[in-house]
């Protein structure tokens, strides 16, 4: 029985536990209103998402690049997409605190909840590409109960490297088989699972946005599919 | 002002948070009840405190050795002390359980009640000797409130090790003057003043036993000297 089996829930954190999308738009909008500004915050939000943080990520992973951390990635979309925008009147200092809205993303309504149950009966971890101060930020911010934080920044290398997932064990001092990966993402579940990993997708249809069509991805392959947290403790008997 | 300047505190774990000497003995009679062994686990502590582990970490500090895991050292040594103390009658499932009371050593009457303080204004981490896996179990044990754990395991070597301090300041993404340096011992509060962190001496007397003539460390050196983790916030005014 996989319950018995596994000692640690490790998670993916952008879009599984967070909604980032939504909290840029947030953030974005009260600077709006402070700034009197007029920006396509969902448009913003996943540009920068995309070009920042994932297509950087790629080039990286393919060796284009060399490795930053997260919040430099950011950084440098975020100066491109304030030209792009026709954003103006932004101190450095008001850039800096914008560029960590990333540090400040809000949880999806059943992951505090969802956590909580879990931990008590397993360990529960970040296993995220975000740096660990950003992380850490994070967890502090949206009261996210993590037993400890693991991130990508201590292996020097991004998701799926095949190291991140097997490091990650081996710093909880489990084999693979003892550690369920919990992610939004089938990429990031199958680069687990090829490793030993078992693996549960909790599939998070409004990452983004409502507005956005939206197939539930198959997930047939994983250990367990899971309707939130909550949902993905009673599917573990806690 | 030093509390305005700090944004994360990093603690010494074993001896600074947790009473290692009085968990061990603590587990230790209880086996003896269990097993009917006649053991002076006082002396069975130390020994397996200073010679499994100060002097196992000496000797790779030096290059007499080369790094391995604490669980590694403190199980080598185990293994010897068993023999040492005419320990008979255990199984390798309970000599590997017992190995692991590093993992369950229990908090000073002060360090859960000051750590949830103090964590109301900074972020708190492990900055310890001790295993990852280590810290991690022994928070969830003890209920130690950490916003993250860091551990020398991240960075392959021990502290004194200078590596240590400036990579942990790195991973929290603070400058050293930013991270303040918590520990009973002034040899660790030394070498992380030296690379820039303030320091706070919170001596320990009971650390090697109530019945141990003890003499409180000079202070003078460090930017405070507190009299357990609930005055540490107060003079840190949380």
């Amino acid at each position: 029985m996989l319950a018995d089996q596994v000692k640690a829930l490790v998670f993916d954190v952008f879009g599984t536990v967070v909604d980032w999308r939504g909290s840029v738009i947030q953030e974005g909008e009260a600077l709006s209103r402070r700034k009197g500004l007029d920006v396509d915050w969902p448009r913003f939000a996943e540009d920068w998402r995309i070009e920042g943080y994932s297509q950087a990520i790629s080039r990286i992973r393919v060796g284009e690049q060399s490795w930053e951390r997260v919040d430099v990635l950011h950084r440098r979309k975020l100066d491109e997409l304030i030209i792009r925008h026709g954003i103006v009147g932004l101190s450095e200092a008001e850039i800096v605190h914008f560029n960590r809205v990333w540090h400040r993303l809000n949880p999806w309504p059943d992951s505090v909840p969802g956590l909580t149950r879990l931990r008590t009966r397993f360990t529960i971890s970040t296993l995220s590409n975000g740096d660990f101060a950003l992380l850490t930020d994070m967890a502090k911010h949206s009261k996210l109960p993590w037993d400890c934080i693991l991130s990508s920044e201590l292996f020097g290398c991004f998701k799926p490297d095949p190291r991140i997932y097997l490091s990650a064990a081996k710093l909880l001092d489990l084999a693979p088989a003892e550690v369920l990966m919990v992610a939004a993402h089938v990429g990031d579940l199958r680069a687990a699972r090829s490793l030993g990993l078992p693996t549960a997708l909790v599939p998070r249809p409004l990452e983004f946005g409502a507005g956005r069509p939206w197939e539930p991805p198959d997930g047939s392959e994983f250990d367990i599919v899971a309707d939130g947290f909550e949902d993905l403790a009673r599917q573990l008997g806690v």
